[in-house]
Formats: C-alpha cells, sequence, structure tokens
C-alpha cells in the first residue's frame, strides 16, 4: 500500500496544531489506520510560517493552488476560513478527486449543500468534525453511533469566547465590558469579538448540526441569532436567585410546525447539565427518540484540540482511501423541513424592565401583557432608589409573537423608561 | 443493491428495543445507509416472546444456531449476555462470515482478543458499541474521532444502578440498604445486585475502553475492583462536608509504570465534570494529549438507549458490507503495556477509623501512620457519643502500599475499634 499523501492550506492556530500531531504521533498513524499518511506540502500567504514551523525545504507554498494540483496529494486540509478563496480552493481540490477535511463552519453553514454535492460528484469525502465544538466528537457521533434516532433536538454552548465571559459575570460579578476585556487579555476574545458576542460563531454552527441532526438542510441566515452584549451582571445575579444560569444557547429542535433553531442568551435551570459547562468549555446536548438525553462535553477551540479532530478526519479518509470506500457516508439531508418562524415560540420570559414610577407601571404593565395573552408568573422590583426603579417580569409559557407585541406597547408608557434586557427561560 | 438481512438473538429487555426501533425507523435505515437493512430472523429461548413481540410467523425460533447457519443472514445480534453459549454464538456467526453486533460486556472484556481475531480471520467485522455506557457513543469516538490522540486517561461513571444509589445516598441522606430497596423497586436494581454493587460490570467496560484508549489489550480479571457496599451515609456527607461527591469510578490511566486501571468508590471534587453525573446517568471523561478533556454523557442502560447502540452498529456494519469495506477498522491493540500493581497507586486517602478512646487514640494513629511515610492532610473526631467514636483521617498523596500497611497496624490497637470506610481520593 502506498502512501496516502496530505496537503495542508493555513497554517494558522489550527494548522500549527496540525503539523505539531504529525510531529509527534505519524508512526501511531500507521498502527491505527492500517496505511501510511505523511503530510507533506504546506500553503500559508504567510512566507514566515515555513521557517517558524521548521517545515522541510520545497514543501512550502504561498500559491495553495499548488498545493491542490499536486498530483502526489490525496488529502487537502483546508485550515484558511471563510467563504471567499476557502471555498474555491475546497471546490478545485474536490473536482480534481481529492478528499477534503475542513474546519471551516462559515462555508459549511453557507455552501454546505454546494461542497458536499461536489464531494459526492467527485466519488471522494468530505470530512468537518472541526467546524463545531472544536476537538469534541459531534458530527461523526450524529452521523454513525446515534443514526437510528430521530433526533429531537440538539443545543448547545458552541462558542467558547461568551462562555468564558458569562462564567465570568456569573462566579464574580464583572460586568461586559470587563469580562470582555479579561476575556481578550487572556486570548479567548479577539480584538473585534463581533462574530463571537453577537452569536454569529455559534449560528453557524447550528446551522450545520441541525442539518445532520434533522437530516434537512439548514442554512447560517435561517438561524434568528441574538448575541449577550445588551446582557448586565444583574441579570446574571436575578437569575441565579431563580436557580438559572444564562448561557449563550445554539438551539434547534424538531417540531410539528418545522425546525426551530435560534441563538441567543438562555436561561436554563443550574441542575440541567449544560448549565454547569463553564469557562472555555463547549457542550453539545443532543436528544433523541431512543438514546434519550446525551451531552458532549470537551475544548470548543485552541489549536491542539481542533486539530485533534481534524487529524482524526484525516486519519478516517486515509482508511477509506485506502480500503477503496470513499464516500461511505455523505449528504444525508433527504428531508426538506421547513424552518418555523421565531415569533411561532412557545417559552417563558425574563423581561428587566426600567422604569420611572414603579407604583404606577405595574398595574399599566400587568394589563397590556394581559391584552395580549401573555401571563405572568412573578414580578419583582429589584431596585428603587434614584430616578429609575428596575422591575423584572417572568412570564408563564407565552409566544413570542405576543410578547413582542406586548413590550412594544410597555416600551411606549410614560412611566417606563426602557426594557433593559429580554432572555428567555427555556425549563429543559 | 440487495436487502442486507439480520439475525436477532436474545429478545429481552435490549432485544425488543431493538425490534421497537426497527419497526419505527426501517424507512429511515435505507436513506442513512444507501441500502435496506431488515431484521427478519429471531431467536429466544423463551418461546413466548415470539408472540409478545408479535414476530411474523416463522421468524422465531429457538434455536439460535439456526440463526446463525441461515445463509440469508448478513449480520448477526447477539444480546444473551455472558460467556457461555454467547461466545459460541458470536463465533459460530464469525466463522460463517457473517458480521456481529453485540452489547456483550462481559464477553468482550473476557474474551475480546479472540473474537476481535476471530472477525479480523472472516474479514467481517464486529462492533460491540453497546457494551459501555449503554446508548452514549464513546467505543466509536475513541476508534474515530480522537484517534490522533495519546489518550492518557479515561475513566468513567459506567454503572446506573450504583450511581442511582449514591445520588439517593446524597440527595436524600440514605443508607446503603435503603438506596438498595428503592432502586429495587423502581426496576434500577437486580434481585440479586451483586454484578452492580460489588463492581463487576464497571470492571467490565473499563476493560473494554481501556483496551481501545490505550491499544494494548486489558481483560476483566486485570482490573482491582470495589464496590460501594461498605460506604455509609455518613461517608457521603463527610465528603460533601469536603467539597467532595463520591462515586463508583472505573479509572484507566497510562503511567510510566504501565496501565493503571481500577474500580471503587472515589471522592471527586464536587466541580468536576463527573461530580455532576447524577441518578442512573453515565458519563465517561477523555483526557487525550491534544483533544484535552472531553466527556460523553448520557443514558447506560435500559431498553431503547442500549438498542440505539446495537442499531447504530447495525447500520454502520450494512454500510460495510454494500459498499465491500468491511474489516474497515479491526483491532488496534498492537501494544503491549503491563499493568500497574495497585500497591503503586498514589493518591490520597479518605479513612474512617471507629475507636473506643478517642482522646486516646489520636496519637498512636497519626505514630503508624508516620511510620509508613504517610502524612495526614487531616483529622476530624465526628462523634463521640456512645462507646464508639468517629474519627476521620484524610491524607495527603501516599502510596496505596504505605496506607494499607499502615491500616494493618491501626487496625490492631487496643483502641480501634474496626476501620470503617477506606475511600480513594482524586483530585482530577
Amino acid at each position: 500500500m502506498r502512501t496516502i499523501n496530505v496537503g495542508l492550506i493555513g497554517l494558522g492556530t489550527v494548522g500549527s496544531g496540525v503539523v505539531e500531531i504529525f510531529r509527534k504521533h505519524t508512526d501511531d498513524f500507521r498502527l491505527r489506520a492500517g496505511v501510511d499518511i505523511a503530510l507533506t506540502r504546506f500553503a500559508d500567504r504567510d512566507e514566515g510560517r515555513a521557517a517558524q514551523l521548521g517545515l522541510p525545504e520545497g514543501s512550502f507554498t504561498t500559491d495553495a493552488a499548488e498545493v491542490i494540483a499536486d498530483p502526489s496529494i490525496d488529502i487537502v486540509i483546508e485550515l484558511i476560513g471563510g467563504i471567499g478563496v476557502a471555498r474555491e480552493f475546497v471546490l478545485g481540490a474536490l473536482a480534481q478527486g481529492k478528499s477534503v477535511v475542513t474546519a471551516n463552519k462559515a462555508l459549511m453553514a453557507t455552501h454546505g449543500q454546494e461542497v458536499m454535492d461536489a464531494a459526492a460528484a467527485a466519488g471522494v469525502d468530505i470530512a468537518f468534525e472541526a467546524s463545531v465544538g472544536g476537538g469534541i466528537p459531534i458530527i461523526s457521533p450524529l452521523k454513525h453511533c446515534l443514526v437510528s434516532n430521530e433526533v429531537e433536538s440538539v443545543m448547545g454552548i458552541v462558542n467558547g469566547t461568551t462562555n468564558y465571559m458569562l462564567t465570568r459575570m456569573a462566579e464574580d460579578g464583572l460586568d461586559y465590558d470587563s469580562a470582555l476585556a479579561e476575556a481578550q487579555a487572556k486570548g479567548f476574545a479577539e480584538a473585534d469579538p463581533t462574530a463571537d458576542v453577537d452569536g454569529f460563531d455559534a449560528a453557524a454552527k447550528i446551522a450545520i448540526l441541525a442539518s445532520i441532526a434533522f437530516n434537512s438542510r439548514v442554512v447560517l441566515d435561517q438561524v434568528p441569532t441574538e448575541g449577550i452584549r445588551s446582557l448586565t451582571a444583574a441579570d446574571v445575579s436575578y437569575a441565579a436567585e431563580m436557580g438559572y444560569t444564562i448561557k449563550l444557547l445554539a438551539i434547534a429542535q424538531r417540531t410539528d410546525g418545522g425546525v426551530d433553531i435560534r441563538v441567543h442568551p438562555t436561561m436554563i435551570p443550574e441542575a440541567h447539565p449544560l448549565a454547569s459547562v463553564n469557562g472555555v468549555y463547549n457542550a453539545i446536548y443532543v436528544v433523541g427518540d431512543s438514546v434519550g438525553e446525551t451531552m458532549f462535553f470537551g475544548e470548543g477551540a485552541g489549536s491542539l484540540p481542533a486539530a485533534s479532530a481534524v487529524v482524526g478526519d484525516v486519519i478516517e479518509v486515509a482508511r477509506h482511501i485506502s480500503r477503496g470506500c470513499l464516500g461511505l457516508v455523505g449528504c444525508t439531508c433527504n428531508e426538506e423541513l421547513p424552518i418555523r418562524d421565531l415569533a411561532e415560540l412557545q417559552t417563558a420570559y425574563y423581561i428587566r424592565v426600567l422604569v420611572t414610577d414603579a407604583p404606577g407601571v405595574l398595574a399599566a404593565v400587568a394589563k397590556l401583557f394581559g391584552d395580549h395573552g401573555v401571563s405572568l408568573a412573578s414580578v419583582i422590583q429589584k431596585t428603587d432608589e434614584g430616578p429609575t426603579a428596575e422591575i423584572v417580569y417572568v412570564t408563564h409559557r407565552a409566544s413570542e409573537r405576543a410578547v413582542r407585541a406586548a413590550l412594544a406597547e410597555v416600551e411606549q408608557l410614560d412611566v417606563v423608561d426602557s426594557i433593559g434586557t429580554v432572555v428567555r427561560v427555556e425549563d429543559l
């Protein structure tokens, strides 16, 4: 059996991890995969990376197309990210009959169908375990181990940056800005934290998970997304008083009305397995009709954890190449479930309202909620010093549409200064 | 493509679940596996099962050998358990060129090498995801997703019966007997609970996990095993006071001295992910050199959860048969690591001692520990009413050998009534 040759495009954080794992464990791969696997070609825009990583002379290029066109290469690893040139490289490699391993969540969440179709047409593998949850095995378990289930829901903490920030806010009462500054100082958040704190990173991941779990294509821009910017230390603390933890959850549920999919801060009971997933850790919670509740926990980011998943995929693809069974598990999106409108959501809501006249506001707000059929489970006045008081409402289960309509009117009341925060409460 | 035909031997709890899942989802299997899969033959010693499950006429037999010999059968599911006839059936099916799916932990933990070798010789698949952790994906993630790692440790709560009992002891202060009676009343414990409460079930599972994680064969009788019979409500409560939770952990760690493998009640910090795994839930915690910490959580027993894993294996094997790539991932036990003697263990110990003369015993016991090089982290007198007092010692990290030697002498002291409980404390 000849050696399976692998080309690596993108020598950033995860790419360096892949180089490191190959250096340490190449001999083990032969034993596990039954075939020799060699990382032989490397591409990055930054010429300095070759020297930094001590790559063999002649193995590096700044032109990724060279790696893709190299006839000796069997598997291309794409670790550039984004949906621009990365898409071209992935489609180019597949078109040349090479299998592709990628960690690119944006690509798979946006052009997943195109990429899967291209792999199927070429009769090769496309693998993307690292695109969700870093090193946590979740895509393969869904496609293999849990395949006998109708998955009822898949939800998770899939962004380590925001989970770190929320953990710090909960543990030490930090406000949002301090938590962000700390995360940036520790290298857990980027200088521009938008993709993380506004929930887009999580939205891409849940689109990928939902597509697999429900066998129905969901793309990134179908995911209603709210980030954590509006959360205050008070919200986190009030949640704790009520026995809840606030997590940025990516949620996808199979419902009679279609796929309910969304990303937003969510209050979950402290006893739920997801509630104790803290710091930069991620976890994906899956409920299947046979298996019941399962959860997959681990490091959702970082060089070596993500590289662990990438190299795991490479070894699996190498097994398939060596045994002539590429394309063993392709796209299974053969259902076409509708995406349910977020307005159809039925859940409970935590609503913090800032008012200028607490005694006067209570009856008025209660009436507006009542007019829209929203029943209140609790009303607690939190502060009454200064010109504004803070009132926290928790509703019974109500429709998103009704709550939004009620809040639009509440906001117009003279005695209401502003709606502070609205957090959905899920009694999972 | 012809239909893949499956024969099922053993129509008990898990077998009934397999029948139910096939009834509900056979059409989905075609879409997921790309091939038709049919459950066509059934065997059980109890003739009544055919009628109870409403099996088609002529599909049932009390003679499992008929199913194995049936030339139309491609895959045999073995759900009898044990290492007697089950072993014969599994080896018989493999010898006839049929792939086998089994949930049989005793067989795989005792005769795993023989079974794997027989499958390899026949060029067929042997799959056993359901043998550990019920429906939780763990064997496949270890063999595939995490294959690029050197696994440093794998440990878990892999017995739901004892975890239920320990949870009830912790939550409501139940004593051992009441917790067992409650577990039996709820159907979580058998009339003869030996295999669960004495740790043998967990020992078989950790032998299987260690063999895969470390690529080195470990068999059941190499696993030092202690159950939970000696634990009292007081132990559980004292642990909580110290910030610990007592779990029956199955532990396997790669050490310089070989594989450290054992099953025993263990105090773990409350903040550890395993500490909040309660009730009948199981979880397996894996640390790899690249992936870091991961954990796999779910229902470790029960008809449908275990059947979820069995049918997942069946679908995977059907994919392999239809694509001509059986034997894709066989036995990877190509290392021969020694098993480290339990006496070499270095950990901390919780020791509850019953004494007749508390003031007099303190200096004497401290001296004996000191003589053996065991240093004490804390000594707390818990009760002093009645003829005996209770003293709880917690040691610093010490060797099992030294602690055992010290305790043998402590037990001989006139003022010592008995050694109550010894629980290893792991600051994971």
